[in-house]
């Protein structure tokens, strides 16, 4: 098990149509086949700058390979991460 | 459910007696109460510098305080977390 996640926060303003839209639209990484317990979570520590995260689980890397490669993904980093995240911090975890 | 995690890296060398205790030494933290789901993780993305993680749930904000303050976490954030991790980063989560 890999568990993929990624904390981030968007240039919208909180609150957003914007925002809203992003967070809403990438539910289409979840259909993307390998991907398993797929979360949209709220970043709430002071102890950090992020404000949103996703998680997800891939059971092997073949299949987290087969996430990162696949069109639909592809296609959202580029058209939707790339100009609309302000920062973010990929963070992958196996279990000890 | 608020989930806890903090990712860090050791200054211990990897492989080594010290970070071998330190890893199964945290198993205290969870038998506090209130800590639910307790994962020591892996870190193996290359895209950042951490090399571990823990990662807990909690039921609500007042569980979550009552493991702040539990004496066994105070102790060994003072006695092992301090004196041993070289830098780190807590993240925490809800549900969007």
């Amino acid at each position: 098990m890999i568990r993929h996640t990624v904390v981030f926060r968007l240039k919208h303003p909180k609150g957003s149509a914007e925002e809203k839209a992003f967070l809403a639209d990438a539910d289409v990484l979840k259909t993307i086949p390998g991907v398993e317990k797929f979360e949209k979570l709220r970043q709430v520590s002071a102890k950090n700058g992020y404000a949103y995260g996703f998680s997800m689980e891939f059971a092997d890397a073949a299949a987290y390979q087969g996430y990162n490669d696949h069109p639909e993904h592809v296609r959202f980093v580029k058209e939707r991460w790339v100009p609309e995240v302000e920062e973010f911090l990929e963070i992958d975890y196996e279990r000890l």
